[in-house]
């Protein structure tokens, strides 16, 4: 848990709500749906917090997560915005940035955890640019500098996203696949994207 | 609703339980997760309880979802296998199948919607392979139909998810791009991924 004394000293105040949530009940969506409270899920909460307090009350809003790591996590606790329902996408940019946005207008606000703000925030930068080995970081420190750091340690910018990005969705028509059988998007090719390269895992006997 | 009154002409039972989780819970967390229940992931959570009911008990699992589309969220409601702990991984090759898998061994079994076994279900058929406009769908009947035909519409295959697919995750070293300062794996590159392509978006003025 958060010592809130050891903070004192650099005067300043823990992040009290993520979104709708307090502290604890994000921490314990983040314990329940991702498993544990770790460093980038709690980043992601701030920084999806702060593209969510930017856009006009009410904005129906679609996200882009430019990573996979905890990132879609925080989105998905946070937002009605899932993996499956398509109203987040994963990007892999291997970026630790996420883009808020009006499905219908295009507007919105991408926020990104800044390696030039990490100066005053020691254990932050370390783990942030893996400066040492995950053994030897100091978890209880690190998440103590994110609770109080906040939003400090993140840019924001106001983004446009193009409207093809935005409709563009459609599976279209749907084939079965003459070598696997199963039903794959047409547009895709003769056969499925499965049976087009080879496969992380192979049919036992 | 579901109605079991009109399912019994097919003399057949209901679909009770997913995973841990009653049919009116599970389809309560489909309505908060997904923000519906759709057909997608309704025969998803079919899907994902056959695999996991298979898997000795205790299992410690990862996942592999093929497509993008409901299915990842029915993982997401019914295992703590989420996209953002790393736990689910997308390979989206547009095929509805998805493969649970023990995270050590390999070993682990793949369901997919099997076409073949849908010519006793013609509403499932017609939403599955889009053979007609999603507005002139029934619905209801839809969700009469995949409750009713539960496993029986997917064919389950035993897999082996090879070692390197399993155990190779790391980002390794991170750089700090000098075009966007942002942080990314140095893998990727001289400068970041988001760099090295036209974005979906633009910075507003």
């Amino acid at each position: 848990m958060i010592n809130q004394q050891s903070c004192s000293s650099i005067n300043s105040q823990l992040v009290e709500r993520f979104g709708s949530f307090t502290r604890e009940e994000f921490m314990d969506r983040a314990k329940s749906f991702h498993g544990c409270i770790s460093p980038g899920v709690l980043v992601g909460g701030i920084m999806v917090d702060s593209a969510m307090e930017l856009l006009p009350q009410g904005t129906l809003f679609d996200v882009i997560c430019e990573t996979r790591s905890c990132l879609p996590d925080a989105v998905q606790i946070l937002t009605p915005c899932t993996i499956g329902n398509g109203w987040l996408r994963i990007l892999d940019f291997g970026r630790y940035a996420v883009s808020l946005y009006d499905k219908h207008q295009g507007d919105g606000f991408r926020v990104f955890l800044d390696p030039a703000k990490l100066d005053h925030w020691d254990e932050i930068k370390t783990w942030f640019l893996k400066l040492k080995l995950k053994h030897d970081q100091d978890n209880v420190r690190l998440k103590e500098q994110i609770l109080t750091a906040g939003k400090e340690i993140c840019t924001i910018q106001p983004i446009h996203v193009k409207s093809g990005f935005r409709t563009n969705r459609s599976k279209g028509i749907i084939n079965v696949c003459s070598i696997c059988g199963e039903a794959y998007p047409a547009k895709d090719g003769l056969i499925c994207l499965g049976c087009q390269q080879e496969l992380p895992f192979r049919i036992r006997n």
